[in-house]
Formats: C-alpha cells, structure tokens, sequence
C-alpha cells in the first residue's frame, strides 16, 4: 500500500487541511488547518481513520507494522519542534492521545495524557519543570488514565467505585487534603506507588516503564474504543455509521498545571445557550482540561463580566471572587487578549460558532481544538440567522444549519407563570440546557433507566456526570449536577440531547449512600418530585404546572426561508379542533389524518357504539349509529371550521371493534348494567370478537365492508357537515380515506357506499360540495397493486406504521421483546418505527408511488405516520416525489424544514 | 353494433361451430358443431354470450330491445324446419330454453321446457299428438317450471317443500296414484288449474299465456339466474371467472314422453366412474329429461348386459327386469342401434369421453345434447392413458387432460379389508363416485354445513337431491340416496367433487319428518354413524377402520409422461420419516420444509424445551439444550435416511415460545410441579411471553437471534446426524433454512453461528459435509430486498402462507370473521391461503426471485407454503422460474402433474 497513514502538523505548517475530515477526523483535519492558519496549536501527528477501519480487521500488530515508520518519523519531527526527546530522561517529551471520528463524539473515545512518563522521566520532568509537584502529579493521572483506558482497570463489582479514585481518596483523607491540589509531592509518589501496584494486582504485570509501548498501547485503546459499548449507543443516538472510524490525534503535551501563571480552558465564540453573539467560556488554574470537563472544580469565567454575574448569582463575596475566582481577563490579560483574537479568527475562518479548548503553560496560549460547538435549539436559530444577518453565512447555509430535531426543543413546554411564582426554590444552579423538566429523583444512571422502565419519569441527580451515565441521562427527564459548569459534561451532553439540565447547584449536598439530596436542613430523597427550570437554573420542589403557551417564534424568519424552497406540503395528524388549530399555527397546510375512532370513545358516545357492537343485526347496528351520527357531523363540524379552506382528510373506522368493548370484569358488569343485558352476553360478544392477531384481523375496510352501515353513516356525517359549514359560508374540503385496503375491490366497495351515501345526502340538502375518496397504502399489497387501485382512488396516503409492521412482520405492541437486542446486536440501526426503513418499507412506498401515477398521473400521495415527523423519512419522502407529509401538531415545524433542506439538498446535487 | 347475437342450427347445418365456445357456450357450440355433423338435433338458435353480459349491464329491456329482429326470425326458421308454428292452436311449435355457459355447469342453470303451451295450445297439442295426457302433462310441467325459474313461485317458508310439487301430491293421492303416469288427463288438469291459482296468488297476475311473452320471460330468467347464489358458488368451488357469462340455447321441443314408443336418456361413450371403455347409460321411457337426471324414478339401462347386472344386483327377476326395467338395447333396436352410430361418431369428433343427453319421440332418435363427461380420478386416467393407446390423442393431450386436483382421488383412503369384512352392511346402493366416507347421518343439506361448522363429519342422507343441496353436499363426507341412477344430480355432483356417492339405494326408506333412515326393521337416525364405501355401494354400520396403505398405481404412466416435459422438481413437506417415505414413493425429490418445531412437543421433550423457557439465563437454557440434543439429532438421522442422497431443507425452530407452555391453570400446575418450580413462575412466564400479535412477534429468526443457543443446538444436531448417517455410507444432504427473515443483518447473524457451529463439529469429527444455508422468503421486506439477502443464502424457499399474511394483512387465525363476507360479496374470488394471489403476492415471489437471482444467479428457489400443493400456484412457480414446490405428501402427485402441465403450456406459446 503506497497510502499515506500519518499526517503531521505543527511550527506552523501541516500535512493535511480541513477538507480531510474523513481521513483525519474532525480533531484531526482541524489541527491541520489551524497550524497551516497560524494557529498556536502544540505540534503533533495524526493517524487516519483508514488505519482504524484496518485495525478493526487486522488488529493490533499488523496495524503496527503498517504504520510503524511513519510514526517513528513523526516523533522524530515533534521532538524537534519541541527542542525535548520521547523518553529522555533529562529533557523529556510528552504525548496526549486522543481520538477524533468525523463526528465530534465528546466524552465518548477515550484519551490518554502525559504518556511517555515512567520513573526516571518523572524525575527529569520535574527537574526541568522545576516543579516536581507537577511531575509527580502528572505521573499519577498518566498511570490513572492508562490504567483504566488502556489496561482496563477498574472496580472489581458494579457496585465499586474507580479503584484509583479509591486510593486518591484514600490518600487524601489520610493526609487529610481537601482537593487534589493540596496533595504534595511524597503523598503523590504514595498515590503513584499504589496505583502501580492495583495495576499489578489485575493485570498480572507491571505497569508499562517503556514509553513506545505505552505510545503503542494507547493507539490501540483508541481504535478499540471505537467499538465500546458507550460509543456504539452514541452512534445510535446520533445516527452515526460504524464504518467510519476514528483517526487518533498524537499530539506534544503543554500543560495548565505549571503553577499559577498556568490554567486551562474551554471558550465559545458565542452563547451556546442563548446564541448571543458574546465570546465566554470557563478556565480552571493549574489544572489539566479533563479537570473543566469533568467538572471536578467549579470552574472560573473568563471573561470579566461573566465573572461578576456569576459571583453575583453564587452569592459570593468580590474579595472571594477575586480570591478564588477571578476571569482569565483580569489575571492574565495579555493570554486572553491573543485567545480573543484567535476565537474571531476560528469563527471566521469555520464561519459557525466554536468550542475552543487551550491550555497556557507559564503565560503561553496553546490551542488544543476547536470544533463546531453544540448548541440548543434556541441558539442554533439565533446563531444562524446571526450569521446570515453578518453575512457569514447564505440562506441557504443558515437553512442547513438548522438541526430539524432540535425545533423540537423550542416547542417544549415552559413551567406556568404562575405556577412557578407559587412554587417552593430548593436551589439555584447554571442554567445548562433549558426547558423544563418533572421526575423522580434517581441518584444512578441504571436508576433513570430502571425506573423509567417501569413508566416513571425521573431528574437524575448527580454531583457530576461521566460518560458512564450517558444511557440513564438519556431516559431522565432532566439532569441536576451539584458541580461542573456550562462546559462539563452534563452540561454539553445534555444540550446535545436537548434535555434540561441544570448543572454547578454548588448548594446540594449529594450522598450516594444514603440516596438524598441536602440543601441545609431540607432533605430530598429518592423518588422525591422536584422540577427543574433549564431556562433559569432554578430547582423547584414537587410537580410545578406547565404551560401550554407557545409564544417563542424566533424561528419564523427560518420558516419563511424554508418557505422559499420546499415542496412538499406539511400537514397534521389532528383527531381535534384544538390539535388542528395547534398545528395550523405551526404552519400546517391540512390535515393528513384525522383518526375517527377517538371520537367514538368519547362520552356518551362509547355506549351507543357499544350498542351497535351488540346489535344482532343491520336494523339494530343501524338504531345505534343514528345516534352516532349527530355527534360525528359536530366532531367534523369542529374540525373543518378549524381547518377552513384547507383539506382535510378524514379516515374512516379503522380499529377492530373488540377495542371498544371493556375485557375486565367489573368493567364489563358496568357495561351490561348500562346497556340492559346480561353480563354473559357482554361477555360471549367480548369472547366471540376476540382475535389472535387483531393487527391482520377484521378492522379497517374489512369493518366498513362487512358491516356497510358504519360507512354509511360516517360518510353521511362527512358530507352533512361540510354542507353545514357551506351554509355559514366556511369552506371544507374533505378527503374520505378508506383504510386498510389491500385489494382493489375493497376500496371500490366502500368508494360505491360512499359516493352513494354522498349522492344522497346531495339530493337531500339540494346542495353539493367537492370532496376526494381515496386510500390508505398500509398493507405491503396495497403498494404492490397500486396501479389497479390509484384507478379508482384520488389520493393516497402512506399509512408507514403499518406498513413497517406488516412488511417488516413487526408487531410494533410485541416488538420490545426483540428490538433493543436487535439494535444492541447491531442488528438494525434504527427503530424501523422511528426512522423509516427506507431500503424495503421505502422501496414498497417508491413501488407504490410510481405504479399509482402511473394509472392516475395526477395522483396525489402522502404520508401519515409517526415517520412524517422524522426529518431524514422526510427528506426521503421528497426524493421519491411525495406531495405532502403529515405529522403530528408539535412536529409540523420539524417537518417543515426537514421537507425544505430536502428540497434545498436536491438543487445542490 | 354489428355484431351478430344470435346464431341459428338444425336441419344439417348450423350458423356457428365448435371453436365458438367463448361465443356460444359449451352448449351452444356443441349444437352447432352437431349440425354441421349430421348428428340430429332438434333445430333452434342461441343467443350469444356477449348478450348475457350485456344483459346483466342493462337490464332486459335494452335487451330485447337489441336482439328481438334476431330472436324473430331465428324462431321463424325453427318453424320452417319443424313445419309448424310457436303459439299455433292447430299445429304448434314448442320451445326449450336453456342456459349454455362455456364450462358445463350441470344442475346449476335454470332451464324452461315445453315453451309455448297456454289453454288453447295444450288443446291443439293434444289434438296434433292424438295424446291429451302428453299434453296436458307437458302443460302442467311448463306452469311448474316457468311458475318456478321465471316468476320464482316457490314455498313461503324454508321448511316448506316446494308448493307445485305439494299441489301434484295432493292430487296423486286424492285420486290414490303412485306415480305422475298414472294421473290421467283430467287429474292434470285439476293439477293446472291449481297451479295457475298458485301462480296468481303468489305473483298477484295471472300465468302468462302469450308465447312470446313466455319466450322473454324465460330468456330472462337464463340471464339472471347466471347471477343466482348456486351458480355464484359453483363457480367458486370450479374457479370460474363471473364476467365469462352464459349463452341461451332455444332449442324446438321434442319428445320422449308421447308414449311407450318415446323415451329419454343420458349415455356415455365410457364409463365414467372406472373409465372402462365400454358405451352405457340410463333411459326412462315415456318421459322427459329432467326425470333421468332429477333421480325421482328409478332408470333403466340402455345396453342389455348392464341391465342384466343391474337386476342381478337389485335382486329383480328376469320377468320384473323384462317389464318395468327392460333396456333400450331390447325395446328399440333401432333407435339403439342409431345411439350406438351416433356415440361412436362424437367421442371420435370430440377425442373424448362424452356425455350425450337423447330423446326418442315415437321411435326416432333426437340427440339433445353431447359434452364432454365428466369423470372420476380413476376414470379420468384410464380415459387418457386408453386413448393415447388408441392413438386418439398425442402423449402431449393425455398429460393436458389430468386435472391435477382430481388425483387426489387416487388417494382417498380405503376401508381396511379385515374391518370391511367384520362391518355390519346395511344396504348396497349403486356405487356412484368412489372412495371411502364415514360420518354421521345428516337428512339436510343445511344440517351438513351446520354440522360441519361445529367440526362434525356427516353423511347426508337424501332420497335424491337437487341443485339447491349443493352446499350440503360440498359440507358432508359422502351422499347417500335411496333414488337415481348413475346419471343421477347426486351422481354426477358427487362425481365432480370427487366425494365418495352411493346412489339408487332402494331399500332404504327415508323420513324426513322422524329423521330416520330404516332399512327392515333397522332404524338409523340423525347422528348414528354409518360407513359408505363408495366403490362398492356398500352402506356400513358405524366407523369402519380405514388402511392406510396406497396399492393403486394407475398414474404411473401418466407420471412417466409428466417427468418428460416438467422442470421444476416437487418437493414434499414433511416432519417425520413416515412422512418422508410416503412423499418418496409418491416421487417426492426431497424435502422442502422439515418443521423441527413439531419435534419439541413430543413425549420427554417439552420437559427439556419448557426448562429451557423457564431458565433465568443463557448457561440454563444451554444445559436444557444438552437434553434435546440427542433427541433433535435422532430425528434428523431418521429423516435423512428416510431422504438419503436427496436434499432435506430443516428450518430451523419457528413458532413463539409461549407456544410451548400450557395456558390452562391446570395445564400449569402440572407443569410447575414437574418442573419444580412454583405455580406463579410458570405464570409468570406465560404473562411475560403473552403477546397482542404472535404472528409478528418474537418467532422465527427473531429467537434464534436473542437465543443463539437454541441455533447452536439445532446446527449440532443437523450436522451430527449428517455425520452419523456418513458413517453408515448413507448421504445426507442438508439444507439449513433460517425462517422469518426481513433484513439481511438478521440472516448474516444466523448464517455467522451455523457455519461457526458446523465448522466446531467438523473439528470434532474430523470429517465434515456438504450442507446449504439459505432463508425461508415469508416477509415482504426480505422479498423487496432480495439482492441483499441472496449474497449470503444460498437458496430461497418462499413461505407463501405467512407471506400472504403478511402482504394481505390477513392473519389466517382470524380471516372467519371477514373472509366469507368477502368471498360471497365477490370481492375476493378465491381465499388467498388456498390460491395463490398471483397478482399481489406473486409479485412480491417475481420480485424476490428476481432480485435474488441477479446477485446470485445459481440461487435455488423454491416454495414451501400451503400452495405448493396447488395446481394454479404451482403453475405460477413454473412461469416465474422456481427450481421447486414443495408441498403435503399426498399433494405431490398433484403438483408433479401440475407442474408438467405447466411446462407443456409453456412449450405450446
């Protein structure tokens, strides 16, 4: 292979560019392009993401022999620009390691820091540093981190804590230090000698001393953590292919924790939270960046006014703030003033807003990375109409900008004014992610997932978080940290996963043991309510009531864009006049779907339905829908007057009756008592509709087919409405969709009922109304004959929940006993119910479309399930031709722009 | 329209001809082609078929309207031919009207005779023939008839019998007459007068007496009754399309009720139950054609060596036989001798059997109508393989002439001969369709489709029966009549479904009213068992033991012709070795679908399957595994010899495990107290396991993917038994079938641990074997993505019952509910799990195969479903180039023929 495996950057120049994110990785090509830019980036060398696809099939020895001199030839450059030697002893060099996918996956990949150390060249570090604190400091995490990374030590049960944390605070109490920090030099070489010896104790093998085989050792943990089980659920997460690989970023170390003049950080270009276009970000002094991630430390601002907001809101005093917290701005103006210009630069030079990690070590900046940053729903709007408003960025770029999922964000409820005014503040935190957020409170991360589990909805408290938690923070409705800042990894993780989140509530006492949460006297404990308020930081206790207002519109502006481009038309899944007028604000062009059977469950109306169910034949089921039909004509009345003007189709009884007859016992008594019969009939009626697999039994057009009666009158409730409606000089326009079909003589069945009962009602009301019968694609055969049934039908509609079900042989009620071990095993990618399948249930939807035009070229086709609210089934959806998509209310928005950045992503090809 | 609507025939020549079926029906053509022969019809004229479905769209006045010039001078020509005039007083032209579909459709279509008559007619007739009592008599039977097809008189009540024929009882025993014969002129028209009063009563107008009003009427009345619920069935039970329409044939009226020199007959060119080349058949004297058929007198028979059996088997004496049943062949030499001309003559024109309906008026010969016979399993072989010896017809034509489904016959069971022997015979009966039937004595039709409902096995027991028992008939085991001869309605039906028939069993007496049958001074009711050997006639006491072995081979020539045309090979279906054997001798060329499902519910085993349910995790359900193993591996070794050097395609376990344990709570107890374990778990368990739609949920591959043990262990077995079966020099050769697949990732994991489980034994063999691993095509979504799944399996075996409930949404548990609606509302012309649905469901198999093969060319494609054992699904599977069928051991007769006959259509495009 004459391929090029490692690229080196540094001393201002580079291998590689910005435009090698597949090779290198998004660390890695930003490395490259920020030396090549002049950027004060330590010098390094990175190792492609082809050699991690090869070290997946080979494994680790062949990809060593691969890359071997490359590599060689790489340190021998470091150690140059850097005037030090891997591995000397007197003037030593040392390494970071780090992961870098296409993809930013933070916390995700595992890293290891200040490789190269053993026990000689701890001793020259710190003769050099002329700091063996910081040596010997520097030691003790390299043996931590590559203990545990690398060699994977760990705790001996689940239950244990990290066996190195143990000893570090096992030292600490010993020699009765607070923080890290106060630990000195002969307590770290304790630290240091025991670590050693727990590292012994597992592996059966002293810890590493050579550091090429620590360099080597380290390379390979980063390609094998490609493939752990957190990385994996992270793709999953972020939709992101196994096949890409990560490239592993080899980099000089410089060091925050030098001493004083030392710190390190992580800054913004922008408000991450709000958008606001204001630099900020938070830095720890003499300390390492795992140090801001983790949010071990509460971390300073870096910016001075920050600082002082902050110290306001802490409630601490400014002789305290300048003491322990004072901004970067003040302490070392002449680093801040070098970051501030470096961030303007990233900013435009990336054209979208940064996250920047730097180190200064003894007064010098180091950039170590910048990366697009995340960002909520709400300043990813901001930012990108920002940008647009600067001329950074076109329209259309700040159209793609927009993450379609994250809209959804803006949508969350907020808590009721009042509600919050009356509630009772436990605490106050770092409003790190917003919305608002009621549960339980759950101390582990396996609790969050248990108990929601179990149905229940949960806050999970944390005094910080660690990639370990990612699963159980995904299944809590919001996350509450005791420590961290707006840069920790809750933090980011949770805006990333839109999920509120409060971080730093420094007030909480958090006590894993005992399962409580303490702010003075008050004791919290699990399974306690408590509300969260992610706008405001605020914590609340109880359930606080949320409101159902919805008056943010900062995304119109990004809507009139979309407008602009898309063309497909969105419309909702609406069964009420209240979700139709919801969605209709959201822009919706119709409804899609109108289920009817949830009008029959309500009131009064399930007992006459239930009559007709125990009707012994036509006469009787026909006694029990007139009394129906009054309340149908006003459901629809409702739903046309809210959707004036605009279509609105209507789908005919679908469920199987059984469904709304009651199957426990007592319930059925109730009903033989109100309905005058005896129970046994109620029962024998409940026994003989009983079916196997009701999802294939007798429902949708089989109902309307066996038992035309119910056709009829829903047809009759249709059409009496519009023309009531006509009459008040409202327009309605109906779409009478037949569901269920799967043989062209069922439709034409119930399409001959309807146009007659249409006719009649006509000639009733000497008055007529336009309106469209058409059909429900849902069953695999509907797709498959659609030539023959687009003849009769005027329309038709994806139905892609039963689609999926019936072609993929998925009963969606059944599929928890086998999906999460499919996805797990990597079996599916994506929940075939969430995301659209697009390769088979996509195919019979392309199958569908083209044969149906193909006999009625004006056909007009869409799509009405859950998928029509999932950006990528959208976008999908405009590629093979679709006229619209339908969704439910709060997904309109999303749906828009996915239905647009399609549309733009196809004048682009 | 230019078309010409009606066509004339009689007097030696004829407007159509044979090829005109489609035009004329099969009546029709027959008629003309007749003519054209010199054969002597009576002269008439058909309207064409085209008229039918013109009718059944416009109604008959456009009708009429259409064709009245046509029918004009069509009926003007008659009268030429016959010299004398439709509605004359003095010398008139009477009329038959008859339904002419292209497929005979006996019984079922309405037919008129004797159009014409009125009161002053009736005189003039009586007056031309010099006989009143013919007159009146033909008189009385057209009011019948016309009062019965064409104004629809008939009982007011279901239990009522038809009124004409109370009003004729009424008289016969007012004036102590036995027979119709013996009514006299003046009786009959006592017999007219009330009819007509009936017909007034019920109609509220008086019988029509215009002739051509009668002619309108009747022609009506064909048209319409191609519509009427019987016809609509029996295109059903014979998969006739409904738009195919009927013809009218009005034919001149001839007579063989003028007295003892005129006579009525059916006859066949062979015998239509054992084939024997020998010309015989059944006449009455001094009657009409309906009563042969109707079975209400007992016929004689036409040649005198038929005679002189039948008598010795009815135990008549030669002087009785000479009287009352003396043959055509002693009575009227010369009419017998023309029979013999003219039979000879149209089985040499037609090239087959033919079943030809005669009159003798006054001793000269009128052949009515000629088609071709139908005919037992048996004699439908015979048929073909004598006439292919007779150079009749070419190797090609005898394999055409099977109908596949007829085979079946051939394999009905028959009694054992040692219980044959012990039974207590009740009565002999003519044996009418062969076969052994045994059931419980039913005296209606309507109660052996209850019965049936309820899962009961009957016999219907009917002194004769009538179109309108069609149902019954279809719904019982066998018939059983103490009226009819071999031409009989219950012959011929029964001949047709090929059901087991005794027919003429005269020493039974029949009530109706008490529901008993008594032969002497036994007495049989409604729900005694009785035993019917339909080959002998005999009527048997009780359930008679069936053998179970299978000495007729008959079709092995036919089988021989087959093997030399067809390409697709048959498979069987088959669990057992028995199974496996018997599918063998039947030519089976491997298994195509071993369930290994079956093999965990027997004896010891379900303890092993249910530990394995029961077991907390994998190492439990591993260790029941081990207990199965040995057991599995057994099996296997029995079925491969069964099929040694011949492919057996295993699935590999399918079914929900909840299928496995039991649901009653006493079933329960059992099983946890044999299992050790407490009543809750096993409760639990089957809560744990209940799901909303088993057919889609955790089955097939799904377990085999979250169980990959269960996998493992059915591997182990498979291939140890393979091994096994080597070191006896036996060849086994299996194919590993993995079911329920929807997506390439779910086979790729199957696939992975069956080679990895092979290659282990093969270790530890130290021999290995040759062996498939391919997947079972059931879910649309692995039919729409075959490409990708033929990359890894080396064969496809459609599964077309779970695919056709799939791709239907049907799920065959629950289809009661809706499918006969369907079926009888013809929205459905056939139910799918029966037929194939070549247009939706077939696709999806055309796609699949199609998709298949162009990723890998060399896949090997069969079917496995219900259908392969079906001849116009199996013929689809030629068209779309399936390597195989698979199918019940006793279907594989049928489709080896089918599948012959497909590839000779093919070569005949």
């Amino acid at each position: 292979m004459e391929h090029k495996f490692v690229y080196t950057f540094g001393d201002r120049k580079a291998e590689g560019n910005s435009s090698m994110k597949n090779l290198l990785g998004g660390k890695g090509a930003n490395l490259a392009e920020m030396s090549n830019k002049q950027i004060p980036v330590p010098p390094g060398f990175t190792i492609t993401t082809e050699v991690c696809t090869y070290f997946t099939e080979k494994g680790p020895v062949a990809t060593r022999e691969l890359i071997n001199d490359a590599v060689r030839a790489a340190v021998a450059q470091v150690e140059g620009i850097m005037g030090s030697r891997f591995g000397d002893v007197e003037n030593p060099c040392l390494f970071s390691v780090r992961s870098g996918a296409r993809k930013s996956m933070p916390g995700m990949m595992d890293t290891v820091l200040n490789l190269g150390l053993n026990d000689e060249v701890v001793e020259g570090l710190a003769r050099k540093s002329n700091n063996p604190r910081f040596a010997w400091d520097s030691y003790r995490r390299f043996i931590q981190m590559y203990g545990g990374v690398v060699l994977r030590v760990g705790p001996e049960h689940d239950y244990d804590r990290d066996p190195f944390e143990q000893i570090l605070e096992a030292v600490k109490e010993e020699h009765h230090a607070e923080f890290d920090t106060q630990l000195g030099v002969e307590e770290l070489q304790e630290v240091v000698a025991r670590y050693k010896k727990l590292v012994e104790k597992q592996t059966g093998r002293p810890f590493p001393s050579d550091p090429w085989e620590q360099l080597w050792g380290s390379v390979n943990a980063v390609f094998s953590s490609w493939n752990n089980e957190r990385a994996i659920l992270y793709r999953q997460l972020n939709h992101i292919p196994s096949n890409w690989g990560t490239a592993v970023n080899v980099q000089a170390m410089v060091y925050g924790n030098m001493g004083d003049s030392s710190a390190t950080g992580v800054c913004f270009t922008r408000n991450s939270s709000t958008g606001a276009n204001e630099f900020n970000g938070e830095y720890l002094l003499n300390a390492q960046g795992e140090d801001v991630v983790a949010g071990v430390r509460t971390p300073q601002q870096i910016v001075k006014q920050h600082s002082l907001e902050w110290a306001e809101f802490a409630g601490i005093t400014e002789e305290e703030r300048l003491q322990r917290f004072a901004s970067l701005e003040e302490l070392m103006p002449v680093a801040f003033a070098e970051l501030v210009k470096v961030e303007t630069l990233l900013e435009r030079h990336y054209r979208n807003m940064q996250d920047i990690e730097f180190t200064i070590q003894e007064g010098k900046l180091w950039i170590l990375q910048t990366r697009d940053g995340k960002r909520t729903g709400h300043a990813m709007i901001k930012i990108a109409l920002d940008m647009l408003n600067e001329h950074m960025i076109d329209e259309r770029e700040a159209l793609m900008r927009i993450e379609p999922e994250k809209i959804d964000e803006l949508l969350h409820p907020e808590f009721n004014k009042k509600a919050l005014k009356n509630a009772t503040r436990i605490a106050k935190g770092l409003a790190a992610s917003p919305g608002a957020a009621i549960g339980q409170i759950v101390f582990t991360a396996a609790d969050a997932e248990g108990w929601k589990a179990e149905g229940k909805k949960t806050i999970l408290v944390r005094t910080e978080t660690s990639p370990e938690d990612l699963k159980g923070m995904n299944a809590a409705e919001g996350i509450l940290t005791s420590q961290g800042g707006m840069t920790s990894h809750a933090a980011i993780v949770a805006r990333g996963m839109g999920k509120c989140c409060i971080v730093g509530a420094s007030h909480l006492r958090i006590n894993y043991m005992d399962r409580t949460m303490v702010v003075g006297e008050n004791v919290y404990r699990e399974g306690d309510w408590i509300s969260l308020n992610g706008s405001t930081g605020e914590i609340l206790e109880g359930k606080v009531a949320l409101s159902a207002t919805l008056d943010n519109k900062s995304y119109e502006p990004i809507l009139k864009i979309a407008d602009k481009y898309t063309r497909m038309s969105v419309r909702t899944n609406a069964d009420t006049p209240h979700d139709a007028r919801v969605a209709r604000e959201f822009g919706a062009k119709g409804i899609g779907l109108c289920r009817t059977e949830h009008m029959f469950f309500e009131g009064d109306r399930i007992k006459a339905v239930r009559e007709m169910i125990l009707a012994k034949d036509e006469a009787g089921r026909q006694k029990a829908l007139e009394k129906i039909l009054p309340m149908q004509r006003s459901d629809f009345e409702g739903i046309f007057e809210a959707m004036a003007g605009l279509p609105v189709t209507i789908r005919l009884l679908d469920p199987p009756l059984h469904e709304f007859l009651p199957h426990e016992p007592e319930a059925q008594a109730d009903m033989a008592h109100e309905m005058g019969v005896s129970v046994e009939e109620v029962k024998r009626k409940v026994v003989s509709l009983a079916e196997i697999n009701p999802m294939l039994g007798h429902r949708g057009c089989r109902l309307g087919n066996t038992y035309p009666e119910i056709t009829r009158m829903q047809t009759r409730a249709i059409i009496e409405a519009a023309l009531n409606l006509k009459e008040r000089g409202i327009e309605a326009k109906p779409e009478i969709m037949v569901p269920l079909v799967g043989h062209i003589n069922e439709f034409k069945m119930q399409e001959k009922i309807i146009r007659k009962t249409a006719a009649s009602v006509f000639v009733e009301r000497g008055d007529t109304i336009n309106f469209l019968v058409g059909t429900m694609i849902e069953v695999p055969r509907a797709a498959l004959t659609a030539d023959e049934i687009a003849k009769h039908a005027e329309f038709f509609s994806f139905g892609t929940n039963d689609l999926t079900q019936m072609g993929f042989g998925f009963s969606r009620d059944d599929i928890a006993k086998f999906l999460p071990v499919y996805i797990a095993k990597n079996l599916l990618e994506e929940d075939p119910f969430q995301v659209l399948d697009q390769r088979g249930i996509g195919k019979l939807m392309e199958m569908g479309t083209k044969f149906g035009r193909s006999s009625r070229p004006s056909l007009k086709v869409g799509l009405c399930g859950e998928h029509g609210g999932e950006p990528s089934s959208v976008e999908f959806c405009h590629n093979i031709g679709l006229d619209y998509v339908s969704c439910s209310p709060y997904r309109v928005l999303t749906a828009r722009v996915a239905a647009a950045q399609a549309a733009v992503k196809s004048l682009m090809i």
